[in-house]
């Protein structure tokens, strides 16, 4: 089978670095709890909106991210049995191209290059499975969409749910 | 339709500037005439062979590409009527992650990011047209596969040509 599986807030845990972020630069103390079923956005005063993604932009970020509980072990093991390829929308954070291909050889190095893919739209994907934390990337997918479980997430419905690592391994392992 | 583009020797003119590095580095005087119907390093010196890939990883070298005659017009209009998506199997030169994206901010601006891939294999691609001059590439599309017109592969012979940009805007415009 060929699996395709997102980087941010499935591989690489985005949410919880943005809510760091976001608390030193604005000495406040927001935790990932609230924020539960909502964006981070959604969750800080109208005046900070617009500067909350500065640090995307920012050399680094995207280096310094922790693994998703799980995810080294379980595709790890996902690699031997099924051709499985990274697929992160970073187009939009051009500084995030070269920062992500070293995320991997760090935390993912069994996963070759060959493997890795950096795109905008998800739609040209063409594949069996797509594990992935955004509804806009896995409703236009042809074949088995998984949501996998992210706090901005929680209350979508319509698509067969991945909590965590644990259970992809369950399911495909 | 949705339509893929290579980058390498259909948009931008690697094979020259490949040459022209190689002529520098090593006070060499090989034409692009001597290499048709081969890759370069077919055409080098035994003891050059390694070295000759080099600048590849250089800074710079992907940045300053020419593109390839007609590219930008037709593609311009092409971006008008289909759905283009430039596909670079990028990820064997990680400095040309970014570098690729600043030379498409530059020469094709019209190209969103949300159309650009930087990927390793190309078999995962989900679309009508792929545009390459790499067979290996072209081999395992499940749409409609065009051999672009580069030196080295003037000889290759089971896939549709497409031997300029203009044959391309008269096949699709």
């Amino acid at each position: 089978m060929i699996v395709f599986v997102d980087m941010d807030e499935v591989m690489a845990d985005t949410y919880t670095a943005h809510i760091e972020r976001y608390n030193k630069k604005f000495g406040a103390s927001l935790t990932k709890e609230e924020c539960m079923g909502f964006e981070v956005w959604q969750k800080v005063p109208e005046t900070r909106k617009d500067s909350i993604w500065e640090h995307y932009y920012e050399e680094g970020f995207f280096r310094s991210l922790a693994p998703i509980a799980d995810s080294i072990e379980v595709l790890q093991e996902l690699t031997k049995k099924h051709q499985v390829y990274v697929a992160s929308a970073a187009m939009q954070f051009p500084n995030s191209l070269l920062e992500k291909h070293q995320w991997l050889d760090k935390h993912f190095p069994f996963i070759h290059w060959r493997n890795r893919i950096l795109c905008g739209d998800k739609k040209i994907l063409r594949g069996d499975i797509l594990i992935d934390d955004r509804s806009h990337n896995l409703e236009h997918f042809k074949g088995r969409p998984l949501l996998f479980t992210s706090p901005h997430n929680i209350h979508t419905n319509h698509f067969e749910r991945m909590n965590n690592w644990r259970e992809i391994g369950d399911a495909f392992l």
